[in-house]
């Protein structure tokens, strides 16, 4: 009471402000114009443009303001730094709200480990939104370490920081009307419920729809996201580290639709927030694309907010919330000044660390050399071929050695052994398999980061360093390792879930920047980035061929296959 | 879940849709263009839009669909007829969905009254919800029957069907900071606020938008529609029966900016929802003034359901509530056939009318012919002078004639005595002066509607035909009375609150045009509705001379003045 009273008197000029920005340019979300004037700001509110004075002031003269920019849907575990350390990275390129996914995290500790992303994230000046995983397991079929069901999402679904349901990835289960996704549906329609629907005809996607799902990022062509939009939905464009769909998705949108265009960078990695951005580098790119200014900002902030009822977000008007970017340059997106809740970010003195018990996510048992034979008697095995720059794999046919009935050779160019072993429930489940393509020689990598199920993924080219290369991962905590010649050359400790460290950002991008270069050492090939590519080697749900804890899955058949052939 | 089960099967074919609008061309107020195809719909909701095969199948190849119609701000009281009545009207005219503000009922019977008008729209087909009467009493000069501070309204807050707090007229309480206010504010903030800032500053403007208020439907030029566009506001282009000013701000609307502009029509009298409509008519109108035809559609809308967080309402796509206007012609917006929750309005049995108590509201004594005798020594008096077409008068000076101290008679034409009588508290209150312009002659007028306190107000020619109007409306229980050479002629009885009445609005609308011709034949000039005059004449808060139960009241002086002058 005492402040909103306070922030009326401050509009009314009966008090000082305590910031304004001065004879600023700013963008006007509502008449889609530029316009000039002082901003005043109370504590953490925008009181009004006109003609103010602060205890604080910026000369803005020469600067262009636009609102706070929001990351419409962001898994922050794949930035491998916890909620307090992307906060200052999302902060830095302008970033002032995301709404946070926790899937990843939840496939590996479940409830806990989402609940340590939201406690994580309560301090932050990052704010930081919520929306409960839908898809844990994502397919019935892996291992992942926690199935969330709707009696276990519905402890967390009224939390005020909570915005609703999560990427709907399954898609059948909508469909075929399964009572515990529709349960998940029902238990959120008061809030929202995002989507996830790549490749969907009309009655399908009518079907989806009608359940209340009201948002997609996995738009891959203008006329998927067209129909999307006649259809009601709001459409995510996503520019992340390994999918990229802005430049293409960006001529989709026009006068007519933008309000229903949202950005998002879903999986993004440290070095591109670091060097490229986040949300910033979105607004930039569709700016250089063609898309007028104002609307590519509008995009960046407003439309988000107004897709998540964040009633508050999004606009430079009196009552909304003082997040806000100085800018330099509004086509080149130069942020010269963040400002969060009504201050400076670079004079909020970034409190110290929480301290918190990180549980060891390393629920397996040390393996060994002999652990890698794969004994046979045929002559062939499938083989998985990586693609450049894709997310996808080949299935292709190799003609083996054996010695003593061992595999002792797989005959081709470029092919290592890869094995996948289930880490969350000591189930001592493991499938071992070959991979072509990526150039490593010499060298074992080893991994807890894979998608969706973040088990243990190994490649190399000798049992012994794969055993090593695993073996050293449980020890660390989990992380990425490498091996060569029966040493740990090099790793980087992700002790939380196996998939983030508590350090600092720029700590953690120098050092995956050496975990690549060392990898290139070795072999591989510059158009792949090992640790991303084997992040993805274990996902069944995109073709063609992969590997999971319980062996090579087709995507085409649709079930798992032989390693072996006659 | 069984029903959301079936919606999705019938999405995908599996299941005939309940009914569908087959080869529609509709309106996509996402892309802002027309479409056409099958429109699906299971229960209450639209599944799709395809190629789909209904239990019923309404054949729309020459017809136009539209989302059915929301009237962002009404006071159904203002009808004079009961919720489940107005629906009937409401639905008739395309509206599927009104947001009520009962601050008429309230001022007469508190909670109680708001409580009534929600109990009575709990079974009707029409969506009424509702906004909390923040100014009850509307000033705290005048006698009304309750006053509602922030903790009676707390006990309705949370109810569903409230979706905010209703117009804050009293902006000096906001720009002062007056505590009840400020608390009934805080307690909507999740919900919504509407405002009614006729004439505000830019700094009152700021500070009046910090504290949450949104909306705006008394904007008379397009300057101050367009100001308070620029400030964040959703403006509410109303068009009622007395305030008309669609035809003026409609010219604000353009391309940037027509998402934040809606339709209401705040005070409506029965005769013109009947003959032009509500919302179909602003639509119409808008049209004709040059707007486009999607766009004049989405305001009337789709954008009332966004503004308020109706989330399911307002569009044709999946998902959303099969709530449908069936058109002949688009831009005259002749309708063929609603569709309300999935069903054809038509068909639907109106239910039985609910019974309920009438607690009587005319709480005060009789009158006698001696009450409206006006002492004075003085030679002049104030004269409230009427102004045709207004809801304003002007203050004049006329000589009056004494007999024996009493005033006999005032020198100037058409001038009649009126006395406004406190009528909730059994007060004695009461006041008399003189009107002029109105051209009623051997005739007497009382009516229980008077904004904003909802006292009795009554003139006429002579002291005895006054007393028995006044008389004959407590015996009735509130309405309106016309009595001549002390006979009652003719009247409407309006025993809710003395506001409304439960008769059915066709028979309702009849009433009036007939106490209308009445009236007219004695004496009251074409440019004046007597009611509607009459109505306004005890409104303070409107230029330029009023009367109420304690004087008279000037709006230039901000204060009572004297009847009687030297």
């Amino acid at each position: 009471m005492k402040e909103l009273s306070k922030k009326i008197k401050a509009a009314l000029k009966e008090e000082k402000c305590d910031l304004v920005l001065k004879n600023a340019t700013f963008i006007n979300v509502f008449t889609q114009k530029m316009e000039t004037g002082d901003i005043g700001i109370y504590k953490d509110t925008i009181i009004g443009v006109g003609n103010y004075e602060g205890i604080n002031e910026i000369d803005c003269s020469n600067n262009y303001v636009v609102p706070g920019f929001i990351d419409a849907h962001v898994h922050i575990e794949s930035s491998m730094v916890i909620p307090e350390k992307y906060s200052q990275i999302a902060l830095k390129n302008g970033v002032t709200t995301v709404i946070a996914d926790p899937h990843e995290i939840a496939n590996v500790q479940g409830i806990k480990g989402i609940e340590f992303m939201m406690s994580n994230s309560k301090s932050t000046l990052l704010d930081i939104f919520y929306m409960l995983p839908s898809c844990v397991p994502a397919t019935s079929f892996e291992d992942n370490g926690y199935t969330l069901s709707h009696k276990e999402l519905g402890g967390l679904i009224d939390n005020p920081k909570v915005l609703g349901l999560g990427e709907v990835m399954d898609v059948p289960a909508v469909l075929n009307r399964n009572e515990d996704m529709l349960n998940k549906i029902l238990m959120s329609l008061e809030k929202n419920i995002d989507g996830h629907c790549p490749k969907i005809n009309r009655e399908a996607l009518n079907a989806y729809l009608t359940s209340g799902i009201k948002t997609d990022h996995e738009c891959t062509t203008v006329e998927d996201a067209l129909d999307k939009i006649k259809s009601g939905m709001y459409v995510i464009i996503r520019e992340g580290s390994a999918a990229k769909n802005l430049t293409t998705l960006i001529k989709a949108v026009s006068n007519d639709n933008y309000h229903r265009f949202l950005f998002c960078t879903d999986d993004r990695h440290l070095e591109d927030l670091i060097e490229e951005g986040s949300i910033n580098n979105s607004i930039r790119m569709a700016i250089k694309e063609g898309v007028d200014p104002v609307k590519a900002f509008t995009i960046g902030s407003f439309n988000t907010a107004q897709c998540y009822g964040l009633k508050n977000l999004g606009a430079i008007a009196p009552g909304y919330k003082a997040d806000l970017v100085v800018l330099e340059n509004l086509k080149r997106v130069d942020i010269v000044k963040v400002i969060k809740n009504g201050k400076d970010v670079d004079s909020v003195k970034t409190h110290k660390s929480s301290s918190f018990k990180v549980k060891n996510s390393m629920n397996m048992d040390f393996v060994s050399e002999e652990t890698f034979k794969i004994s046979s008697t045929g002559a062939k095995v499938n083989v998985i071929k990586c693609k450049p720059q894709s997310l996808e794999t080949k299935l292709v046919i190799r003609d083996v050695t054996l010695e003593n009935n061992i595999i002792s050779e797989v005959k081709g160019k470029e092919i290592l052994k890869i094995g996948v072993f289930e880490r969350h429930k000591r189930t001592g489940k493991y499938s071992l398999g070959f991979v072509e393509g990526l150039g490593l020689k010499n060298c074992a990598i080893a991994q807890s980061i894979a998608h969706d199920s973040h088990n243990v993924v190994v490649i190399g080219e000798k049992d012994k360093d794969m055993a090593i290369a695993v073996n050293s991962l449980i020890t660390m905590g989990g992380g990425i390792a490498i091996v060569s010649e029966e040493k740990l050359i090099a790793h980087l400790s992700l002790p939380i879930g196996g998939l983030m460290t508590f350090q600092d950002p720029f700590i953690v991008s120098e050092g995956i920047k050496r975990l690549n270069r060392i990898a290139r050492t070795f072999g591989v090939k510059p158009e792949f980035d090992p640790f991303i590519t084997l992040s993805f080697l274990a996902l069944p749900v995109i073709p063609e061929l992969k590997i999971t804890s319980r062996g090579l899955f087709s995507f085409t058949k649709g079930e798992f296959v032989d390693l072996k052939l006659e």
